[in-house]
């Protein structure tokens, strides 16, 4: 499996594009509407967000993927169209405008909106730009429609990886944006995968489910469960492999693809959670179980202590303790053993639930860096488990502090 | 119900003191050891933390309350004695040098502990000053007492209130330190509460149990749940009422009285968060149940980007929306009623859970106080909740990346 640098562009038959359409403001180096277009209609999926609060672009993907078929994907910055009065018919009319555009079916659309929350989405900069934004639909487009979807990110985020299936060449590529309320069940969080693999709505749907569950699902910045994530993948078939119907060989290269793009794209939003200034990751081994050691990796990266102490290059290992303590988790809290791990090297502070002395000099030259691993060595089964979150500080607050006004 | 000054010394036969004996530091200024004194042994329950990870202290006062009665109270700051192999052998020393020095048993003793996990109490400092700390018992001495319970509060929190049961004459009044960490089930906090009434002790264990559900379990610092949390309540009996020994009419005026002191330190606990500089109240009505209605204050309460606009003085309601729709309740999300209310004035922002037209420079002049209340009218029941918070701030990081080293 290769990397690739192309994004959603990555797979046969996909082009994308990302423009200015002053939705959010007047400033035109700021995009705001992105588009990605296969050449044949594919097979498509999507995981959505578990508030009851929905965004009105997800009530409509869902209904347009009822069948599970897809050609296109609109997406617009700069607000959620969350809470409004007509948000549902202002986002069948960008769809309509779009299908329009590229002369196919509008219910061959999926759409997302991510920004500010019960403000009226204006249609008008969006219809008067749409045949500025298909005609510039191109194999490089990739970047400028993961710019297009940012809101508070601080740089896009695209991966992509190249793989064989039945002897022919794949790619699967995709982007994503955050970065505040990155949890649980992925919040504000919009992801797309584009893929040229031949498979069936069903298995698509399956991998999708069972991906999202190791990666998104796995990232935390601030606990707020957001309107409108989406999650979408679309598949042209356009590799020309055996159609994947069943949970085959094919099937478990299909998912380590989907699963290293999600990963790596999940400790992108993690890394640049609002304000982040490091990544912090968690690796669990020993768990009673999975879901034990998933829930205790959450909740060490979910810790607000704890990311104000990897901030100020504390090596405070108490409120690891305390977090792997108050998780819904089993767990032999008197066998538990911590290390801080980075490129400035492995720091023991905890064995068998107690401190140990360690120097803090060596603690700060692990703390220092800007990837930082807690590893918790558990001693009650094999389940293990891996989650992402980051730091908490002072650029948090004052981000969230002025986003509407 | 009349307020008084006087603390955990308003009841009769109570005495207390608190005094710098260099656990933390050799700042004199900062006290950190308190002791609070029944001239008789009287009735005593508590409520401890859930998380797993127990500080010794809470593990040595569980021991000695199993026949439900104590006579006094030990408490330090600058060291929550929890995650060190020889955590409980220090606590037990902690009551033997108290109880040595008050001449009453060491079972008689209640203990609890705060701050830094996982680095050795030292016992020196604490034994050296018993009999400085117990010299100095005194009625005046409860806001010393509440002093030296305080880690980050940036002051002491009493309350208490005097009333009258079976025509005696009676008191009840407490302490409390918060000040992160403060959810869910209390938190890194410390309640004492004393009073004269003559209660048996499992009367005195459901009322605190009740009490704390509606008080101490209501409010939301940072979601980091402590392992050294303890709310206990010592009652001696002097006023001589007529004993309660079950849920008659002299109970409810005592849970009134409990009530009303456990939820002015909880407000206090709330508006001096860490870093904080406003108290956020979410008061829900019209809840599918009293449960509904506590999950969704509470969920409004606890968003941190909720948090972070009430900071910032935003109107940003749409935030509210969302953490209602994620709070696991029962709720219609198309019949919300949502207005922001403090001493500026009343401002309404969404109905039938959709955004109105607003002033802002009404809702800034709502939020421009420094105590905001979210009013949340629901469709769905009769449930009512209030949940209390407060606004995430630079300083919450600057306190917590700090806080260790």
């Amino acid at each position: 499996m290769k990397c690739s640098a192309k994004g959603v562009c990555a797979a046969k038959g996909f082009t994308a594009n990302g423009i200015h359409a002053g939705i959010r403001d007047q400033d035109p180096a700021r995009k705001d509407l992105a588009l990605i277009y296969s050449e044949q209609p594919g097979t498509a999926a999507c995981v959505y967000t578990t508030n009851k609060v929905k965004g009105a672009p997800i009530q409509v993907t869902k209904a347009h993927l009822k069948n599970g078929t897809a050609q296109a994907i609109v997406v617009n910055s700069g607000n959620a169209n969350t809470c409004n009065a007509d948000g549902i018919e202002i986002a069948e009319a960008m769809c309509d405008s779009a299908a329009h555009a590229l002369d196919i079916d509008p219910e061959k659309m999926m759409i997302a909106s991510t920004g500010v929350i019960g403000q009226p989405l204006p249609l008008g900069p969006i219809t008067a730009n749409m045949a500025k934004l298909t005609a510039g639909l191109d194999q490089d487009g990739h970047t400028d429609a993961a710019q297009a979807i940012m809101t508070t990110d601080t740089h896009p985020k695209e991966y992509a990886v190249t793989f064989e299936l039945d002897g022919k060449p794949c790619a699967l590529g995709g982007m994503a944006k955050g970065s505040g309320m990155i949890h649980p069940n992925m919040a504000t969080m919009l992801s797309f995968v584009t893929t040229d693999v031949n498979i069936s709505a069903a298995m698509l749907t399956e991998a999708l489910h069972e991906v999202c569950a190791d990666t998104y699902n796995m990232i935390y910045i601030d606990g707020d469960t957001s309107t409108n994530d989406t999650f979408g993948v679309l598949a042209n078939g356009m590799a020309g492999n055996a159609c994947i119907t069943e949970k085959n060989e094919d099937y478990q290269i299909f998912k380590k693809a989907l699963y290293e793009v999600a990963m790596h794209l999940s400790k992108m939003l993690a890394k640049d959670g609002e304000g982040a200034t490091k990544l912090l990751t968690c690796k669990v081994t020993g768990g009673a179980s999975v879901k034990d050691a998933k829930a205790i990796a959450m909740s060490v990266v979910s810790s607000t202590l704890l990311k104000c102490a990897i901030f100020g290059e504390d090596a405070n290992w108490g409120r690891i303790l305390c977090a792997i303590g108050y998780a819904d988790a089993k767990v032999d809290i008197d066998q538990v053993d911590v290390d801080l791990i980075s490129a400035g090297g492995d720091v023991a502070v905890c064995r068998d639930g107690h401190g140990i002395p360690f120097s803090e000099d060596k603690a700060l030259e692990v703390l220092k860096q800007d990837e930082i691993t807690v590893s918790v060595v558990l001693h009650d089964g094999t389940g293990q488990a891996e989650a992402w979150g980051c730091d908490m500080t002072y650029d948090y607050v004052k981000i969230n502090g002025e986003y509407r006004t």
